[in-house]
């Protein structure tokens, strides 16, 4: 049997199946986009080294609805809800891409969403919640009062809990970003993911394992939140120790859930600087024109051979996650002379 | 006869028939990007008012070869030389995307390429047009001195010159993008376009009328760099007054060649505020996740109804060429808070 390969999942992975995923796809399909392709000479040049000619396959999530692949799990865990669970709304607590995600997933469901947000979150991301209908609720900049708030919110409510990762409706819904790129990109050696919390490096994990693939799958993680990293090297999770890397949407740490997919399915994790960071989201967006956000510049970053190590001179032909574009522009630029 | 079509163009009309376009398109076919059409509902709400619901379908040259439509000109016009021309080199003067697409086309064709550039140009752009091989010479930043070394240059070198817009085989290649958008998207009532000397406007503007496509052919000018808008109330071609507008790309007066063009082939011409193309350069940035430019911006704006007169309601299916993405982000987003 192919290593790595398991007939009997271990019995801490989350209840996800290819066929979990295939549904999560029918069932997103008329609210999501199926995200394209892109190619840039520029980056195959600066990818190929030593003699090992690379191609570069960017998955666009970064025009996915809302501006990032999170709206793949949320709307899949929203639409999955049974009739009564779902009248009585969902919840979640986050200032980033999640929080628009659910928010645009529970305007289609035509149900309440409530997303807790610390007092300092952008005002631009305040508002886009608004927009789509959710009711914002205030709590200070902390996890604990995030999660407190949110915990006061689901007793007063009594809307669901949809964890921005740590669920596998959401896990399953990432997932489908593989099915897209395995039936569209033709022989791919690996795929490169950024990690944060370990949903969508989890879900396209198991929907490659699932179909058989036999790709490489690469996660990328900043230096400044590197709790993947250390908990694969452990094998046991650790927390997220103060993570201060301009690619906020990974400071999550892994969850019951997703842990397990990364110990047994994530092939290697490649650390990124923030120096590289950050050159790799500008590259992108000078020279190939696509908004994306630090996030998503992790795993450019891996794939251009800027990371911690080299990748391996057998991986020719590499899909690379744009896992979101939600980026603030002036934050990236305002420094630059 | 349809209104406005002319059976025997005007004797000062540039000699493109439609046959001269599709050449143009079989020449730089291989060279050039067949460049992807894009939607985006939060901008085709934008667009509708007083009951009208429109449609925008954006046509990605900012996705181009060299991040501008203006490789189909400048490829179309190199490689459209005699062997005997080819061999003594092309030379223009540009501080812009006319220079890096010169630069790439001669490249292609193995010839040596001139390009005069205002001491006070961007580096990075300097740097882009070197990396292309081409040799960079420096003037004074005025009209008077570029015009009198590239002349200069011309004496000592013999090579030619390939003008940014004022030459039938540029306006040709940029015609080339009218062909792509009629033929991908059914049932255009318009086609909106920037304008500055008028080589995109005038080409496309010929490919339509050839093509009998009767649809409305809008340009979209700055308030700040508007002589086209007087040329055409005039009906003479007027000097271009010190033009100021952040989209650099349209700063340029018409030619001898384009002016008859824009007389009888543009439709109309709509005035955009400085404070209309930021706004819509940024929203296309931010939502649709697309760098584009200002120049391009000013198509958006007029496309929204943000011009200073707004778009007639029988106008749907509308495209709107973003027509580059080589923008300065740092000016864009530095000063924003």
């Amino acid at each position: 049997m192919r290593k790595g390969f398991f007939q009997h999942p271990p019995s801490d992975w989350p209840p996800i199946s290819i066929d979990t995923i295939r549904e999560a796809q029918r069932r997103i399909q008329p609210f999501t986009h199926r995200t394209p392709v892109f190619r840039s000479r520029t980056l195959d040049r600066l990818a190929s080294r030593d003699g090992v000619e690379r191609m570069l396959f960017f998955k666009g999530e970064n025009f996915q609805k809302c501006g990032a692949f999170k709206a793949r799990g949320a709307v899949n865990a929203v639409l999955s809800l049974a009739e009564e669970e779902a009248r009585r709304g969902v919840l979640t607590h986050s200032s980033g891409n999640h929080a628009q995600a659910l928010a645009y997933a529970a305007r289609l469901r035509g149900i309440q969403a409530y997303v807790v947000m610390p007092r300092d979150a952008a005002p631009t991301k305040r508002r886009a919640v608004a927009e789509l209908g959710a009711q914002v609720i205030d709590c200070e900049p902390t996890q604990e009062s995030r999660e407190a708030t949110a915990f006061a919110l689901a007793q007063k409510t009594g809307a669901l809990m949809i964890h921005p990762y740590d669920q596998p409706a959401v896990i399953a819904g990432q997932g489908t970003v593989a099915l897209e790129l395995i039936e569209e990109v033709p022989d791919l050696d690996a795929v490169i993911l950024p990690i944060g919390g370990g949903g969508l490096a989890g879900g396209v994990a198991l929907a490659c394992h699932g179909l058989g693939a036999g790709l490489r799958i690469i996660a990328a993680e900043p230096e400044l939140a590197c709790d993947a990293f250390e908990a694969k090297q452990l094998g046991r999770p650790v927390p997220q120790k103060a993570p201060r890397s301009i690619a906020d949407g990974l400071r999550a740490p892994l969850g019951q859930w997703t842990f397990p997919l990364v110990r047994d399915l994530i092939d290697e994790i490649i650390l990124i600087s923030e120096e590289a960071i950050l050159n790799a989201t500008r590259l992108v967006i000078e020279r190939m024109k696509l908004v994306i956000e630090p996030s998503a510049g992790v795993a450019v970053a891996a794939a251009l051979g800027w990371g911690h190590k080299a990748l391996d001179p057998s991986l020719r032909r590499i899909a690379v996650v744009l896992s979101g574009g939600n980026a603030e522009l002036p934050a990236l630029f305002g420094n630059q002379v």
